[in-house]
């Protein structure tokens, strides 16, 4: 628009056709997730080998109208003839070049075999995990870092090896940093962890706990009453039982929340079905306007997992939204519930206790099973350790970070299932979504008043609207750096985390 | 296989980039099919725009390899090198010819009115519906039988105008034989409902029927119980609510059957229930190995059809199945059937009844209803009938075949959804489906023995076993004049169901 009053006009036939070509791009992309939602939780169980055909296919097509030459050839053409930087077509044409240039580096035949062995070890993992039979994973684990260290290297030059594979989550963003500041978090919580894990003031958390005792079709409600304290968009959602929790969006207005109801731990769906929903409604944030085009999706994973971690944790775990969820816990399990009060529910959802497990950790040792992965990730890819030698240094650090032994491989280096598909790199942006949470909510403070009031006072919504002013209406129109100086007025920091937690358990705790 | 020994060798790598092309084109159809399922079963509200957008670009992107040059040229290679006609690689290839021949013929442009049309015409039809304004609809119906008109100009020279347009349904069959077998049916059917109609021992069937009687919950559970009593694939369906019940499969071991729920009228979700898994069996009967191909789908609507009836009228609305329904009856609605005896409920569950909606009708006025929509598409498309007179034409005819006087459009010309999508050619096919399954049970009775005895014995894997043989797991291999001549030993014939009709209904009234 600033430029029509210029002495070139701008090629407005070829911006047009951009965002033609990037809107099928987006429909085979929101179809191909709504493919994968159905088989999660879905599907009939014969359904599978079909499912996995069709959805090679959309991957397929998505990914050679992705590389076609003239698309290529006319976002060339439109980097050269937009002037102004500042211009959302500017940002759709920056991102456009992104994504494509980075798809058109790798050759067809790796990103095949990659496929392929990511389905290949993912199942040889499923059989071998329940024996912890590290020896039958570990000739499909060497061969995904392998495959791995080829797709890194379609990207050379780069200043460390990992970049490219932290780049394809948080793009932007250097390995030399993530590390930087997940060794500062590193650094300050294994302290904390080992004066919590030793106080005899822990809070009591057994209310969420009993065999058998949860019965489905009440959590059921309950996740459901719990989601309608968020300011999920009206009308825009469902929740749906699956075996992993995750969240999807088909559009702005199609957010798709699933939550595991275990029949022996209330806390498992209450908290990932919040947490799936603070996912969704980053999702419901982004403009359904720009929704099919290069920059109509979140920014990073780190920023979505920020979303996640803000309503599970910071909201969800607080003493006034706690209060709010009594009165619906009382409902479905009366029997357990009538005589909690709301202070020890809230102690009872902030028990910190280091374990084996990375999902089902608190919000504290979370951090440190990251930590860890990520650290044996970047000695994986600079060459320092070896696969065969991965669960001996898992071990090892699990017992400096996290003080406790490794009984066997599934309760060890085989519990993820995400280096059994081939995905490096992830890991870390769980932690940079803790750090950056802890960030948002510091400045959300400080612009509305305590939010833990607005929590209190059922006004969620002024919550959402300013995460949405900040982050969720930006989608990925600028990179996770500059959204950081603009949402959280500075770069990624742990500093906030730090506080906030040694704050918080100070005062659970008898520190 | 047959031709190794033969001097020139297949063109095998022709035929493999067949399948694999085929495979895509294949792949990208049922991802449609479960975007559409999906959004009449599960999406969110909000989820519509998008959802139109998605759906609309996997069209696109499915058409246009299917009009692919190199297809074509492909094909053309594969119909010249395959010699011996009777193989499943020759099927494979004509097939591919016959989808990709007609789709190339109708241009882009037209096509993109036609469903832009059809789009504008359901909605206004919706809107003028309520209100019996035929005079808003009538423009859209009027554009909608032009641009058909235009359509069928495509597959000139034809035979009759109205060729192309039941082609794309019933591939083959010309109007001429519709007509002479919908004339026949008809012919013999008006006197037969006249005599039924003024029966004063008709069936009592108010059992089935009572304001808000039926509760949903209740109501779904003895859908899924009925539905459990037929041959479907184990952990291959699934049975979900929607607004117009249909029946769709995303792969053979993924059939989706849908129902709805009447709060005034048990039958409805009883019959359509058993009707949609009627589809579900014929296409769960489409060979795994073939889902992929050419020939990977129903041989025709009205083969389809033939199997929706057979489940809902020849098993479902018969004495031994209705026997077997009735303690699942009694099991949710106990009040209200335990003094219900069986031939009660057999007498109950076949009522004929002249009324004005088609959808509502028994099987026996069912054809009259289509007969008369057949004739009027007929004399719009031969031009002796104008659209502005279709709505006089439609109540003369209701009056003469029905005996019933239409009170108003809703009611009349505009209870139908399809020719408001610009759907022409598409009605005759239930009719000629109800000709078919007549013809079947007679030939399954032949060599299985009376078809009623292995209801009673709850043995129905056999009768679907006979016709998966004779029908579902030939595919689309044969065109559905052979497939008749194969699996009925014969055309299509409406004697059978002439003779069914006359004889059930004879013993069931004071005939």
């Amino acid at each position: 628009m600033e430029d029509l009053a210029s002495p070139e006009p701008k090629p407005q036939p070829d911006y047009r056709e951009l965002l033609e070509r990037w809107g099928e791009i987006s429909d085979l992309g929101r179809a191909r997730a709504l493919l994968a939602w159905d088989e999660r939780t879905m599907m009939p169980a014969s359904g599978a080998a079909g499912r996995a055909e069709q959805i090679a296919t959309l991957a397929r097509v998505r990914h050679e109208r992705l590389t076609d030459d003239r698309l290529w050839e006319l976002l060339e053409r439109l980097a050269e003839s937009t002037r102004d930087p500042d211009t959302i077509e500017a940002a759709n044409v920056r991102a456009a070049r992104r994504d494509c240039g980075r798809a058109r580096l790798v050759p067809a035949d790796l990103r095949a075999e990659m496929a392929r062995s990511a389905s290949r070890g993912e199942t040889a993992w499923a059989a071998a995990r329940p024996e912890s039979n590290l020896a039958a994973f570990l000739p499909h684990l060497e061969r995904n870092i392998e495959l791995r260290r080829r797709y890194a290297a379609c990207f050379e030059p780069t200043s460390h090896p990992y970049d490219p594979l932290l780049d394809d989550f948080e793009p932007g963003m250097p390995t030399s940093e993530a590390r930087r500041l997940l060794t500062e978090l590193r650094e300050g919580l294994v302290p904390l962890v080992a004066t919590l894990a030793e106080d005899p003031g822990a809070p009591e958390d057994s209310i969420w706990l009993g065999r058998n005792r949860f019965e489905t079709d009440a959590q059921k409600r309950l996740a459901s009453e719990l989601l309608r304290l968020l300011p999920l968009p009206p009308g825009g959602w469902r929740l749906d039982p699956t075996l992993h929790p995750f969240a999807t969006s088909i559009a702005s207005g199609d957010i798709r929340i699933t939550t595991r109801y275990d029949p022996d731990d209330l806390s498992f769906a209450f908290f990932s079905a919040l947490h799936e929903a603070g996912h969704g409604i980053y999702e419901a944030g982004v403009p359904a306007e720009s929704r099919r085009t290069p920059i109509g999706h979140p920014a990073s994973l780190a920023f979505h997992e920020s979303q996640s971690r803000l309503w599970e944790n910071w909201v969800g775990r607080s003493r006034p939204f706690l209060e709010q969820a009594l009165p619906l816990l009382r409902r479905e399990f009366g029997d357990r519930f009538a005589d909690l009060d709301a202070e020890r529910l809230y102690r009872a959802a902030n028990r910190i206790r280091p374990s084996l497990i990375r999902v089902d950790a608190d919000e504290v040792t979370y951090n440190l099973h990251v930590a860890l992965r990520f650290e044996l990730e970047l000695e994986l890819f600079e060459g320092s350790l070896q696969a065969a030698d991965l669960a001996e240094a898992w071990n090892a650090r699990t017992e400096e970070y996290l003080g406790i032994a490794v009984p066997d491989h599934a309760h060890g280096v085989m519990q993820d299932v995400h280096w059994a598909a081939g995905s490096f790199g992830y890991f870390p942006t769980y932690t940079l979504g803790n750090i950056i949470a802890a960030q948002l909510w510091e400045a959300a403070a400080a612009e509305l008043g305590d939010p833990d009031r607005l929590i209190a006072e059922r006004d969620l919504e002024t919550l959402r609207a300013w995460l949405a002013k900040r982050v969720h209406s930006h989608g990925a129109r600028y990179l996770p750096a500059e959204l950081a100086e603009r949402a959280l007025g500075g770069p990624p920091d742990p500093g906030s985390l730090l506080r906030r937690l040694s704050r918080k358990y100070g005062e659970l705790y008898s520190l």
